[in-house]
């Protein structure tokens, strides 16, 4: 019942060390390793953890039974055409979904309640207009309407605003509106005002956010123009589209917390657009606390006989 | 059965004449007037709705049965001594407490995820370190457990801050630590990271966010020093002390939506300092025909025998 670590991360919360320490500590008398990707094949370990493995690594490492991502989204891993044929576990825990919530609730409002106009307005020493609308006013659309979208949903609900999600099965949340499979995007886009993009990089959502699908946005809401927030991953986007419909109108603003090449490079032209707010991949920094407590239950659930859970479907692609 | 309105509000919204057409649209047949509180006192009306009367106005006009506040708060009005002692309803209506709550969540949230110091960041084209906790880190001291503080709390639970209040009396609501009257104030402050002001303005609330309630804050918190936002009353504030707290690190930062005077002039410290976010008094910019709405139905309950809702109590103040 041994456990593998293979961890391409740094620091005190995601280097290899700290991640050894919490998984010692949960599992006390265990055989827990760290393996470098760059070195030889480890074999006879039942477990592995990973946080961006090399491709080709798990591959050659005999006697795996389950591989635990230690995130939600796995786009990363999967293009690892090596990848054994295993059981591949995601991260859902409330903490990553709470924080995901806070981070969409917030950027919502900021758009809904114009919160950089009135920035701009304190820069001129302006008390600014007080027109404000109701949430209830404006229109949010979560595309993507799983574990993540559905939590954000609830509270964008409880405040007031106008939600629908897009989802590839239909999902039933109080109070939201579900559109679901492709015939259903273009109705779910034309009463989206907020679109607040949660799908998981997968070959079919690759480049989805691109001029085509902002095109179909509401152009009659309270807020002028569409708005964009993406806290998903940066492949879902088309950068340059983003730009050209900001600069055209098609979109009114954007806030972006993923990107192509990460950290976003200081020449990048969304640093200094007026009309974007880029965040450093934070929206929903995942707690390694929670996510080693949430592969610990696992383990020992499935040692006593009970099924894994949010196990990967490797043709859907999440 | 006639109403009297006396209104010193500009624009489309808060205009005498749109509010002459909302109660004309909404009381068919009844006599409805205004009247300028510059001019000779009216007459026989039953019900006055009113926006900032000239003090002393209201005492002249004989027959009135019920005045009616066009606002939540009544601080300006009860300065009038002569107002007549007759049954003063103030305004509680959802669409009010939803706008509040959309506000407190967001600056809230704000604080919580350090967007000033991201959009400093961004202004340097700088990917900021992650270092982000979870909302259950952060202690959110709600000063004023009334409707709009309720409210709050209640989205504020939900996206998983750490809540208490302080009111009058005790209150209940779900997970929130609730604490009343002037004994629990201290004990309050001491577990509060981001201080959010709701309470009305009275005499025993006039000045009470000065710096000896500052230095009463959380030092500890996960912010780094308190933080205040205050929703409620530019009376409720020393602005003094308030700027000198910023200055030496009493306070870590403000968010005011209320100011000593109104609008904000350019040459107050307010809009230029770093840390602080200032907004036009736009919190809860109250829907006129919501409020129409509202006293419409108290009028219709009141004339088929039920009671007043709302009614202020003078002694309390609100």
């Amino acid at each position: 019942m041994s456990l593998l670590l293979i961890v391409n991360g740094t620091g005190e919360n995601w280097g290899p060390e700290p991640w050894l320490r919490r998984f010692r500590e949960r599992l006390p008398g265990r055989h827990i390793e760290i393996a470098s990707d760059q070195g030889p094949a480890k074999h006879g370990f039942r477990y592995a953890a990973v946080w961006k493995p090399a491709p080709g690594y798990l591959a050659r490492c005999n006697g795996l039974e389950v591989i635990f991502n230690l995130g939600a989204g796995v786009d990363a891993l999967l293009k690892d055409a090596t990848l054994p044929d295993l059981p591949l576990v995601r991260v859902v825990s409330e903490d990553l979904t709470k924080r995901m919530t806070e981070y969409v609730v917030m950027h919502c409002l900021m758009h809904h309640r114009r919160q950089r106009m009135l920035d701009e307005a304190q820069s001129r020493a302006e008390w600014a207009a007080k027109d404000q609308w109701a949430a209830s006013a404006v229109r949010v659309g979560i595309l993507g309407l799983g574990e993540l979208g559905q939590d954000a949903a609830e509270v964008l609900v409880r405040i007031g605003f106008d939600v629908a999600g897009w989802s590839r099965t239909r999902k039933s949340v109080a109070g939201v509106t579900s559109f679901a499979g492709e015939a259903e995007l273009a109705p779910f886009l034309a009463r989206t005002d907020i679109l607040v993009a949660l799908v998981p990089l997968t070959s079919d959502t690759e480049g989805i956010l691109n001029r085509k699908l902002f095109a179909g946005l509401a152009r009659d809401g309270r807020l002028g123009a569409p708005v964009l927030i993406n806290a998903g991953r940066g492949g879902l986007q088309d950068e340059a589209d983003i730009l050209a419909c900001l600069d055209d109108g098609t979109l009114g603003a954007a806030t972006l917390d993923v990107f192509h090449e990460e950290p976003l490079p200081p020449s990048s032209p969304f640093w200094r657009h007026p009309k974007v707010t880029v965040t450093p991949h934070n929206a929903a920094d995942s707690d390694a606390e929670a996510i080693s407590d949430y592969i610990v239950a696992q383990i020992r659930d499935l040692e006593s006989g009970q099924p894994l859970r949010n196990v990967v479907d490797r043709k859907r692609g999440y």
